[in-house]
């Protein structure tokens, strides 16, 4: 039924490649299915400066797309003079989901920035850049436990994320770029590992949506998040 | 318990006036609690240009804050040139709940432009934002239709929006800015007057939450819809 | 023979409300008949960095319009990306007038910047924001009059703002939009509550004009100025 | 008694060299004592498209300055990213001066664009800016008269601009920068050939001027026309 | 002698993966040593609007680095609001280089855009992108041929570019990072198939040069070149 | 042959005039036939912090274009709101070339800023800039040595430029803005007093160029620099 012609609560396959990159603290390439986000996490001795002096750090992210990362070519974004209102919109929810699997205090005054730059998009970018950005993220921290430049781990949990949609009346899961485009209702799911919800964010796109369905696809969300954290366990 | 001294499921006092602008097709000035927003309705000949040709109607919004509707003074965006990444999600947001509340069909190809200025803020300004847009939407809408420019009501239903969040481990109703500042999660949740789901964005803002939780959240933005959509209602 | 049906000498009706919004150290609306003006006085601790160790004080202004002040929807500035030519001459000249009735080696090293929000535009936007933003600077300053924080009062004189032009070839006195837009002449007088000049912006739309026209003009203006000092003082 | 050592009412020296560029239909050299102004007008096909239709032509200015035609550098407004509000003032004052001696049904649906830009700088730019642009625009509707494109002359009359302040106490005629950076009050006077106002734009700075100032100021200034015209008549 | 251990005439090993993604019509991921750059074609049905009714085509590049393609994070340009000097410099250069090895009469009136983003980047970025960027053009043009869209092959040679550099008074090859900033002078060679030149760019960093040692610089630049060309054939 | 009737090694006619404006530490107006560009240099105390600690001086360029410098008027980069990518490929290179004369230890933490401003633009209006802002730059040297701020002269030699290109067939020196549209290759040659290499700039635009045709090119190009160097010294 689906036009991918997997199962409803079907994921697609997903690879998550480390250390592509030599200069970053930790870097991935993540794919789910054709889409492929490159990750890198960057540390930085100073955090932001409305931390100062409050002994907490922070992490924050930075989205973007190649141009030709899409059927048609979208218009670079530093030619355009500015970053849309999705791509901020995507990498405050990339950052807010990482900080929610972060011990601020543990981690102290510095600064951990995860860039995730889309190579190839074919929906779920947003959902792929925080599963990987967590790998990123996570062989950072474990560079500076290694060097003695953290005691502690910061890390509390695995965070995940995952697309949910109601595809011709059907909740499933992982959605493509063809089934997000026709999906009444979508949204993304962000879990930690021990299945608590750090973000919830379902949109009507043309039908509205009943509790019964939102209580479906919290099921299939957490379906999902399994396939995701042992994905992210098997890569490190 | 809560600082505002209200129960956990008792919203703010809401007021909503009508006819606030002599210049726009339809507007209100709607006040919950010391939530402050001027929502107009502008009505547009045009639909934007990726609609030409195919009949469908377009609804979108935007937002703003004066400079000192806030505690302290925050920089006017258009001397910073640029809008900040919350008020473009903000002003996303709105547009989408409203469009899901319209027929799009039966609005043909023009646009409604509803602008959401908030004059004070505490708390909550996208949710009054949402509930006050949609009353300028009404208005403009029963203008055209007594105008003959419609012949079809395309709006299907009440769009209302209200915050839930979890504070000292209790969900509660509506949080004022004092509530929301120390939330460890919060939220929003747009419903139509049947409290069918039109968006739901919930975020863990220090400390994630349960799928209990989220089920006690949603019943207390049902209960938070039936109260604005009844101030709705008295308002027209 | 006016299109408002006013006598050439006399003005649209004032009011102003003070205490508008419960965050600002001063605050008023100020309506001059159909225009209506929100403006705010915020205190800083800190004066611009080109006075640093001068002593002195300083008064500055910012100015905005609502989307949909206008008879037709305005562009966002914020969303244009910048401030028009026109928007940051109003909002120098509003500056301007304001520290012409400033002490500013009694109001000492601090800032005190109005803003000055259009909520709806009837003409004469620049002359309401002026003296509607005297009284929220008054207000401020009473503020940190009672408070200590100043000793001595800084304000000198009222300043109040009111345009004039020639209609037909007529002096009148206070243009709304319909007259302003067909004047050959027109311009905005800044007085003091004593009647001295702080600023006299005179231009020829279509016709130039004379000196004896020029004398006319000043006599209405200062008429004029006395109806708004009498506004002010019955506002505090 | 004038740092210039120059009597109240005595002008700075005045040369006007035509003809500095190949490329512009028009263009000067104006010398106002030690500042510098080249002005050029261009001859454009059409209108602005607001004037679409309308048989009406267009006259608008750009003004600029070098950046080191002042005593230390300034930061050049291309680099900046924006033009300031200073930048935009002035021009909008040249645009709309020289428009005002121009018959726009004469020149019909076509712009001239006058282009000011200060190579050296030391006070009364904007003026000198008028005062030579008038020149180009009047060599560029020259050149069109003898080619027949156009069959009236538009140009109804000299445009020419001076400043006038009090210094001392005293009105002064064409402040030079160091009296213009203590002068009182200050502001721009632009008068027609025969003597008609266009502009005046008085300002206090410090003090506020009395009505009998006013008298003095514009007696100073239709002096000064005098001299300027003469000049203009001189360079033709 | 070369901080890298290469011989002077020696290259860093090269390869060139194609059809890197699914979306362009032409891909390919270049790695010169440690210097990784993505390049995707894309083939646009209009040619740019000044050249329009030539009958001419038109190829453009653009250039972007992620931020940790190097070794500390740079900002992000479409967060900065613009593209730095150098990022244009390289993409106008890459641009005309391309355009050297197209017969724009037998493309017709299209535009082909080549992006070139580095992924990692250790010296000759924009070597590595002109020689990567040809084979991407080249499988866009391939694929135009072989539907029909085209009819004769516009490609007329090989396009490759490679650095050349002073260090330590001996002229070497292909510079990395290391020997790039500490070269007095270096450069990038553009030539052809055909050993013919396309672009010489050589600048004195700090020490100036000799026409005797631009002879040798020519020298490897052609000894480069084959070595470039070799690895584009075997791409294909 | 050649459209400007010259002989293939035949330069234009150069002048360069100093003292051009009182406020700058160095100056000339320079004309190379028809090209006039206006340099200033200015010594800044500070030098780029960048450079803060290292003893090391700076010398940097900026070029600009009056909008009718050229045959059609061209938009303000200021009022565009950024400078094009020729504006900044062409003020890197005239700051890289003039460092290549200076000694920046001996130069000390000082910047110095060269502004060219092209008044009237006939070809070759980056090498004018270079040549006269090498004048402009060593009369603001003399001034520092003759003040005793300077021990040392920094100034290590001439640098001058020039453009060479091939037009039907034939290298020629100097192109004109005719020549240089028409030419398959052109570039930019700057050199030392010495004859020594700087920059090399060769592109060809429409045809590639062999290695002869850059010997010959070369040739030109010190016979040019002869030329040059006699101008600036002959200015001096």
């Amino acid at each position: 039924m689906r036009p991918s012609g997997r199962k409803l609560s079907e994921m697609r396959p997903i690879s998550i490649e480390t250390g592509i990159t030599k200069h970053a603290e930790g870097s991935c390439l993540i794919k789910v299915g054709d889409t492929h986000v490159l990750c890198t996490a960057t540390v930085e001795e100073k955090a932001p400066s409305f931390l100062k002096g409050t002994g907490l750090g922070w992490v924050t992210a930075e989205y973007g797309m190649l141009p030709r990362a899409t059927h048609s070519r979208n218009r670079r974004e530093s030619a355009a003079g500015k970053q849309s209102g999705r791509t901020q919109e995507i990498q405050r929810l990339i950052g807010r989901s990482l900080r929610a699997g972060i011990d601020r205090v543990a981690l102290g005054e510095k600064q951990i920035v995860v860039d995730c730059d889309v190579i190839q998009a074919d929906g779920g970018t947003r959902c792929a850049s925080i599963t990987g950005g967590w790998v990123a993220l996570r062989l950072a921290v474990n560079k500076m436990l290694k060097a003695g430049v953290l005691k502690t781990d910061p890390i509390v949990d695995h965070v995940a994320a995952v697309s949910c949609g109601i595809y011709g009346g059907q909740p499933i899961l992982d959605l493509d770029y063809l089934e997000d485009s026709e999906a009444g209702t979508d949204g993304n799911f962000i879990l930690t590992g021990a299945k608590k919800l750090v973000e919830v964010q379902m949109s009507a796109e043309g039908a509205t949506f009943s509790r019964d369905e939102m209580t479906q696809l919290l099921d299939l969300a957490e379906a999902g998040t399994d396939v995701l954290v042992a994905a992210q366990k098997a890569a490190l």
